[in-house]
């Protein structure tokens, strides 16, 4: 798609410098129009609205698992998975310009990325930890601010973005920390390349029922990625079942495991066949511990 | 239990008047001694340190889906799962003494219970809703201020417990909206009357490992109630997997399919074997919409 003669125009949830824009410039480099959507029903929307030709929607994190909204309002729109991508979550202290690290009594962050720096704040008991709504917003707030005793939690770009400084780097406890992102277009884009499938579905209500929805699967070798379950609203203790695969729709052998596999649910709709993105660690982080 | 002569210590999360609180009375009846915990890994603590007999965590609301940081600790803590309770999330509009529906400017809850309100909100576009950490915590804290065009969103017991006024009754979009506990103990707790299984297992990184794991209980017709999956920490993209099962641990067949399971797996480990409560609709909903 970086080919394009069109710049493409990139929905994201969050704010300028989010984690959200690492991702989208991953995928399309520099060749892009960034449209910040502040929620995910927004990000969706956009799409949706044709205020974005595409939008990217963080699906999953590494430490901290699905992200439960996503999944649902993947369920609910019609957009399909078009690609994917993976990026490292490495977090920085940002303070204003000028600040130092002993001054800083504060250090504001989205919940998620405070969580994911326990050691940090675990040997800084004197410094306070304030939740905000997004991680390169509170960057951008503190900078705004100007107070030096402020910091904030975000990835690099917010400091470069919005001038701040950098105080410390990597305060994640864990390095082996990455969010998965899916591209969703209005269209399904096929790709030659294409060696991952989504597809979500609902059983039967029986013994045994996911047991032999996944059987046309196994029996092929086509390996189960994720699996996933999202309440049926309405419908207590029933699931839908979103289940990643390591296939692509266009081998004859996968066409024949979803044909048997459409005898054994009640519903199904495939959301997506992409070329995955590599797995497990990038090469900045290969050998680092857990 | 509540035929014990020792008042049983239980703690959950929240303030006085939660819904984690009838869930206890429920279980419990009236004779308890309530141990409020603030967070989740308080409320572990609260049984591992010998502060409470037991604890009751919630791991699954019918809307909204799974709790997380339960999945989390259930892995991290020793604790047993040695029953499980499910109640109706009934949500009310509470309002300080004497407040009047008229004059409600702002409505604060958590933000899963503002989020199970949308039609309320929308019919009431002038009504400000504001986050806060707690249900029952946000209706004490506008009663304490006194303010009478604030307003909360809370379950029943709340404003008994806090002197509320209701203002208005089921604000829920979903009538079908259930919350699921697991009580801990410190050892099992075995039941004649047990009839559900929940362990915990890592599968090896082979094609057709999950089919593989199910396959025991499906071929004995032993039927599988949910599964959820959380990410292991340091190991991105690998799983643990969290399967209920419609089962006794002391049936010969359960026995066998544990015994062949172990095959088949990396680590395991039984959470609990306990009676489950009783599934879907309780009786004041029967035949709700939706």
């Amino acid at each position: 798609m970086s080919t394009k003669a069109v710049t493409p125009r990139v929905a994201f949830q969050g704010e300028r410098g989010a984690f959200s824009e690492e991702a989208a410039s991953q995928l399309f480099g520099a060749q892009l129009e960034l449209v910040p959507c502040p929620t995910f029903e927004s990000l969706f929307a956009a799409v949706t609205e044709a205020r974005a030709d595409c939008a990217l929607a963080p699906i999953e994190n590494s430490l901290a698992g699905s992200v439960h909204k996503v999944y649902d309002l993947l369920l609910t729109s019609a957009l399909h998975i078009s690609a994917e991508v993976i990026i490292p979550i490495q977090h920085y202290l940002i303070g204003c310009p000028g600040a130092v690290f002993a001054e800083i009594k504060t250090v504001a962050s989205h919940p998620v990325a405070l969580a994911q720096c326990e050691r940090f704040f675990a040997a800084h008991p004197a410094i306070r930890r304030i939740v905000a709504e997004d991680t390169a917003g509170s960057v951008a707030h503190i900078i705004n601010e100007g107070d030096r005793t402020r910091a904030a939690i975000a990835g690099r770009r917010a400091a470069d973005i919005y001038g701040g400084t950098i105080l410390r780097a990597h305060l994640e406890d864990h390095r082996e920390n990455y969010t998965r992102f899916v591209l969703l277009t209005p269209v399904a884009a096929p790709s030659a390349e294409a060696d991952k499938l989504s597809l979500v579905l609902q059983l039967p209500p029986e013994s045994g029922a996911l047991y032999r929805a996944l059987a046309p699967f196994a029996r092929r070798n086509i390996e189960l990625l994720k699996i996933e379950t999202r309440p049926v609203a309405g419908q207590p203790w029933q699931y839908h079942f979103f289940l990643d695969l390591q296939a692509s729709a266009q081998a004859a052998e996968v066409m024949n495991a979803l044909a048997e596999l459409r005898q054994h649910v009640t519903e199904m709709r495939l959301l997506g066949c992409y070329p995955s993105a590599r797995r497990g660690a990038s090469r900045t982080h290969a050998g680092a511990q857990d």
